[in-house]
């Protein structure tokens, strides 16, 4: 049998979303519930799919059926295309399974052509709104589906104005819309070379092509790409008799939602105009009266309307987002779908139902989007103050919020303006980890250069402060302390303005506001935590890190990246003197001054996570990181050194590695320096016993995890040295402390010997940032330079670094997820990349058998919520 | 039942190899042969591996079984350790799975003390020889197994001589050896502590745990990483009682070859000594006879000894190496085993043995041992110039063969007097592309830096040059033309000579002699042709290359780098006015300059290989490779190309990577400019059918491999472009040309999606340098910095670049093979890498189900001998 590619509405129904499109498959189940739709049909996505497959043609079979359905169409409305005395006039729309702003404009009243619109002006005996639905139709024919544009027409309408001597479009009369009618289509033919189409079915058919190229268009792509949408998905078309909201003071069109979708009040909200179609509610010339006003004007509609919302809101259990038409005094509905609401709105909506008994807590936690979270965590920009400002220019939205300040251009000076109480904005070509001070005293961050994972990004993220990254127009001259940016040129002092969700940069300051977490919050997230199963720990490096993430309800610290306590100031000397000793023992000098002070970090954060897990790495980076590139910095290290600055060169020229990434790090620096390790376990175990000491009844864990590990040998190398000093303080200490050794699975080779290893290790935490740049062989500094093209191309249609490549990447982590449990069922499971904290990812790690996800503090909501819908989602399943 | 960790030399059979070891399961052979072997027993290979388990302690089953295996020899010998009528005696002496020189020396007369001695200086009535054999005892024990040097009593006996006014250590008497001993004794207490162990079961243990522990000294781990010989082999242990060389007269020792090592000529080959023990003949004080002066001495004993030696022969199928003691009179055979040989005494022995109808085809090529040729293709030193050299540095043996000649700085000079008729010695930091031309015309080449798979070791095994790579002591300044290494300091002009094949550097010209190629060498490899299912196909980048690979019997182009055509002289400069273009026009103009040169070097290639199949690789460096990056060479540029040297510089600058590896390259490149890939595949098809119309009777198929792809959608993007630009242009031309499409596999997620890229790929070649590099996240130029102590440690035992690591790279490859053929069950499949010279990889190539190895061309006779011997041993499973 050949694929049904056209349903009627009343053949479809609420639950045929992915063969019908959101609008195609409410307009079926609204029909189904007896409710006055203007019939129609629903062209179903996979006809789209096929028009792609057929190189962008409507290929025969699709065409009768299109053809057979038209004549069903004009059986069910008694109308015909092209009739003379009851002619049928149809809108076509795009719709597919998610909604998609940035898809096909509508198109009214096609059907419609000089004899069609003469005999139709008789009919309605109203020329006037017969020539001007008939304009309105030319004008969007030609600029939605011939793409002309729309400004020659909007000039047309002028000139008439003009010439006529009126201010208003309703202004003109039906001769004077006649008139522009005929210039319109004199200037479609000027265009596009041919007559503009008279035959309706020609009309159809370029529209439904027109809906299936928008599906392609670059607005489109993209915003499939920032919302994990599928190219395959393809759209639908929905085709649907016209009513008319411009017949006259009876008729109207609005729109309307079930709830405030702005702050969740459990009131109809929504507003119309008597008198208009649908482009005239938006287009801001006449104001629109609030929902409420209708009641006056015509009660009895008001009160099927309200009982219709009220309905679709119970029969689909959340709020609705409506569009209805009144013609002659008859309601019509246009469209129903969930309707997008604020975070704040979202949570109060979702609590209220639950407590209206319309929904449970498993759905309540269902329907909140995890990403949307972000916007209550951290500041915005004040609504009015936004909307008086233009960007400047764009880069990628690297760690969310707002901020506002003036720009420095040294970590430096951010620390010591932000000291001094000023906002300030580090502007820097790339921050690199010894920026990490100032970077905390920043309100934003922007950067000429990196990704989505970048140092920037990646430390921003963790601090929860605003970051702009990668912006590559961004010219900056660090040493005269300017950038330019869409030909303005800023200096050190003056105001900007970034928008971490959006990548937005303003050259003003926005006045911000903070970030307000409301009870519906916390009723929303415990809900969410009856029903996860996974752990959410948080990434942490520090005490205030630490504390940050147990705010957000996380249960253990996932990664605490040792180095980055290396940079504060007063400990980079002894790193550096470690880094550029000669013996082993001139290195020993240097580590056990480091001692004191990692064991004092490591106090800080056991003491933060009161007994809670805490996941340590060692040190990962390569040691060149450590060391400055400066000339002025190399020779004041050569002299706090006492080195010749010649030999400091030769040990920074030695440490110089082709591609850092895969160089001498993490594990590797163990094997050449056993001596770190050593050090490191036992500021590690010393921290413990020092804080169990003092809290004998905290369930004190230390989890030790070896970076980079890629064969079994090389793990059992360094853990024998963790665990021979490890055990000897225990035994000295007389105090029973356990500890684990465990792993980061972050290296290909991890994970097709992970049976080996987990035999020897206690857990695994995969480090899918290390794990995505191997797997795709793309390093993430780097990536940018190309992977803009892969996106263009639909290559790639998620930046890898941000949503989990469950293809690849995933193959190799469930691989190591089996071989791991088959060498050892009970070993620990757990991420901390990047992905952590994005939804999808935390699905798949769910859907893995992951135990645990860690993630930036501010992501710990997010993946507490996410982890809890992956618990659903796998129940539907 | 408990394993059985000691075997008698009569229980054993010469297939026990894996338990016994070679030596003593060739001792177990000759006795149940019924030749004349001193009795003894084998401690096991697996006693060894024990021994390690149990923390370096032989533990109480063993030790209890060897003393009853004592017992056994006792009786067997009827002689008992300590008896002073008749003691036993015994040698000691490691013998693992593979012959392992560099592990422990022999121990032989354990057993005497004290009184044994004396009571044995009594009943041979020979009291020199009990005193001489005492001594000597002492000597070894203490060297070898107490490991105090040798130095101290070497110098006793000299103060020796002296006192008595002697010149040679047989002109002291029975009393001075006496003395002697006691003061070796004197010695032992001083460096030890403690007495020299007088119970002869106390020396046997602390002999054989010597031998255990030999097996992990520094020496034999370096021998056994060289020779991929696994450390959970172990070494089993030979307990032999003594028969003694040095009885008199009647007595002697000596060694003997079944065939002339050397030459491989036909003929009982050696030398022996009367009245002596193993160490004299090989002292080389008293200068030893050859063997058939024995017939004289001895007429009874040489026929004996001849008779067992084609015994032994004709048993093992092979040349016999053998050691023998004569004990007044009577024979005794002490050791047999296949002989070492030159690579021309091998190919002569193995076609020999063929001829004389001793074993068939298959065997003779499973006995030559591939690695081996290398000797045969590259010239060598001549041996009598070599032994008067001493090297003075060492560096990776990069790429074999030996090289004399004058020390150059740069490629310009390497050149210019090479060109001039002058044997010159390229010494560079590190060698880059642009350095082609002057490493064509050197002899040899060192660097400072890089690795076994460097692109100066890439290059010059193409090349087959001689290289030496990555020897950290180099310091080299290449402004100042000048070199130190070991204390000397060089200049341009000073002559040195390189060994490619043992990575030795000699400060000093060294005669060299030219490869000689044998009729056996033929005969040997068409035997191999015959046995061998996998093609061997070479990499050549020119028809120069390709002619090589075709001489050495490559049978078509596994991979040519279209990128090393661009650095000729007269193209770079079309190449970076492509890189510099700003828009795709100015771009289009450049790679039009560059269409003509790569459309003549393909046709060069495709005449060179005669229709055989040639697979050419799309540009794959990231692009900044091919711009300078000296101040100088910026500016001249700069210039070339009318350009401001600001902006070059920031052009230069916007290409710096972080990690080029996993950079902007590869298929990349394409997917950003597309027109690249159109230009190469105009010149592929172009230069095809320009050859195809010379030659019409050429099978000619041109196959193009996409490199770096790790997405279908990449390749098919890519792929869309060749085969639109191909099919357009063969269309055009008239000819019936067919060419493939197909792709590196070098990305770990091009391994984990091979189903769905063989789906559209007509072809794969496994990439396996860049694979290993993201399997292990090793960076190939750094690895360098950290592999040495990962060797130390025993982490890994093989360089992963040079021979294919089959745990980890080759699971992804058999999952490719597996993925990619349930796709496409014909889709080809080949290995390009370095890997595809190496014999153990060729091997695993063949078992994965490899249609061909493509490797230097060099390498190629290895990989066609590699390949048959896979076939021989998979037969074997």
């Amino acid at each position: 049998m050949s694929k049904k590619f056209v349903y009627l509405f009343s053949e479809g129904k609420g639950s045929m979303r992915d063969l019908l499109g959101g609008k195609g498959a409410n307009l079926a189940e609204m029909t189904n519930l007896g409710m006055p739709v203007p019939q129609g049909f629903t062209i179903t996505t996979e006809a789209c799919t096929q028009y792609y497959i057929d190189d962008e043609v409507i290929n025969d079979d699709i065409r009768n059926e299109i053809m057979q359905y038209i004549g069903e169409l004009e059986q069910i409305t008694g109308k015909k295309f092209g009739d003379l005395n009851n002619p049928l006039l149809v809108s076509v729309r795009s719709g597919s399974r998610a909604s998609m702003p940035g898809m096909m404009d509508t198109i009214l009243n096609l059907g419609l052509n000089d004899e069609v619109t003469a005999s139709f002006a008789k009919k309605t005996s109203n020329p006037r709104f017969a020539y001007d639905s008939y304009r309105r139709f030319i004008q969007m024919y030609s600029d939605v589906v011939m793409e002309t544009g729309k400004s020659y027409f909007e000039k047309l309408i002028d000139e008439m104005k003009e010439k006529r001597g009126v201010h208003l479009d309703t202004d003109l009369d039906a001769d004077d819309l006649k008139e522009l009618s005929m210039q319109f289509k004199a200037e479609y033919k000027n265009k596009i070379g041919s007559d503009f189409p008279s035959d309706p079915v020609e009309q159809l058919f370029g529209a439904i092509k027109a809906v299936f190229r928008s599906w392609d268009n670059p607005r489109a792509v993209y915003y499939r790409r920032m919302n994990d949408i599928p190219s395959s998905w393809g759209t639908a078309v929905n085709v649907q008799s016209m009513v008319f909201g411009n017949m006259g003071d009876t008729s109207g069109t609005g729109v309307a939602f079930s709830r405030n979708p702005a702050t969740g009040e459990a009131k109809l909200y929504g507003e119309f105009l008597m008198n208009a179609q649908g482009e005239d509610v938006v287009a801001g010339i006449r104001t629109p009266k609030t929902i409420d006003e209708l009641k006056a004007i015509n009660p009895e509609v008001y009160d099927e309307f309200y009982k219709i919302v009220y309905t679709l809101e119970k029969h689909y259990k959340d709020m609705q987002d409506m569009e209805f038409t009144i013609e002659e005094g008859k309601l019509y509905m246009l469209q129903t779908r969930n309707g997008k609401r604020t975070a704040a709105a979202a949570l109060k909506i979702a609590t209220d139902l639950v407590d209206e008994g319309m929904i449970d807590e498993e759905r309540a936690v269902a329907m909140i989007d995890p990403k949307q979270l972000d916007a209550l965590l951290h500041p915005q920009f004040e609504t009015e103050a936004l909307k008086a400002a233009k960007p400047i220019g764009a880069g990628l939205p690297a760690s969310p919020g707002a901020a506002s300040g003036q720009v420095v251009f040294t970590a430096e000076t951010a620390a010591e303006w932000g000291k001094a109480g000023s906002s300030v904005i580090l502007v820097r070509l790339e921050t690199s980890p010894e920026d990490i001070e100032g970077m905390n005293y920043a309100k934003g961050i922007l950067t000429a250069r990196g990704g989505m994972t970048s140092h920037a990004a990646v430390v921003a993220r963790g601090m929860g402060t605003c970051c702009v990254s990668g912006c590559g127009e961004l010219k900056i001259d660090e040493k005269g302390k300017t950038f330019t940016l869409g030909e303005k040129k800023f200096r050190e002092g003056d105001y900007i303005s970034l928008d971490g969700s959006t990548g937005n940069i303003y050259g003003e300051a926005i006045a911000t506001m903070d970030a307000t977490i409301s009870g519906d919050f916390d009723r929303l997230m415990h809900w969410a935590d009856g029903l996860r199963t996974m752990k959410v720990r948080t990434n942490a490096d520090t005490p205030f890190d630490a504390a940050q993430g147990r705010k957000f309800g996380a249960e253990g610290i996932g990664l605490c990246r040792t180095e980055h306590m290396f940079f504060e100031a007063g400990r980079i000397a002894a790193v550096r003197e470690m880094i550029v000793s000669n013996t082993v023992e001139q290195r020993k000098t240097a580590l056990a001054k480091l001692l004191p002070m990692q064991r004092g970090d490591f106090e800080g954060i056991y003491e933060a996570m009161e007994g809670l897990p805490v996941t340590i790495r060692f040190l990962d980076p390569p040691l060149h990181e450590f060391l400055p590139t400066d000339e002025d910095d190399i020779v004041a290290l050569a002299n706090e050194m006492k080195l010749p600055v010649e030999e400091l060169k030769s040990i920074i020229v030695s440490l110089h590695e082709f591609n850092p990434m895969m160089g001498h790090r993490g594990c590797r620096l163990t094997v050449s320096y056993p001596e770190i390790a050593e050090m490191q376990t036992r500021a590690v175990i010393e921290a413990a016993i020092n804080v169990k000491k003092r809290n004998p009844d905290w369930e004190l864990v230390p989890e030790i995890m070896i970076p980079l590990v890629g064969e079994v040998k090389e793990f059992v190398y360094v853990k024998n040295i963790v665990v021979e000093t490890a055990d000897s303080i225990i035994k000295e200490s007389g105090i029973d402390l356990k500890y684990l050794v465990g792993t980061m699975i972050e290296v290909p080779r991890a994970c097709l010997t992970a049976d080996k290893i987990a035999a020897e290790a206690d857990f695994f935490s995969f480090g899918t940032n290390d794990l995505t740049q191997m797997t795709f062989a793309f390093s993430r500094d780097d990536a940018g330079s190309f992977l803009g093209a892969y996106y263009d191309k639909k290559i790639y249609e998620n930046d890898p670094f941000a949503r989990l490549d469950q293809e690849g990447v995933g193959q190799l982590v469930t691989m190591a997820v089996e071989k791991g449990t088959s060498a050892k069922p009970d070993i620990k499971l757990g991420i901390c990349g990047e992905h952590g904290g994005d939804p999808s990812s935390v699905e798949f790690c769910h859907d893995a058998g992951l135990n645990y996800v860690s993630c930036s503090p501010f992501r710990v909501p997010i993946a507490r919520l996410a982890a809890a819908q992956a618990v659903i989602k796998a129940k539907k399943r």
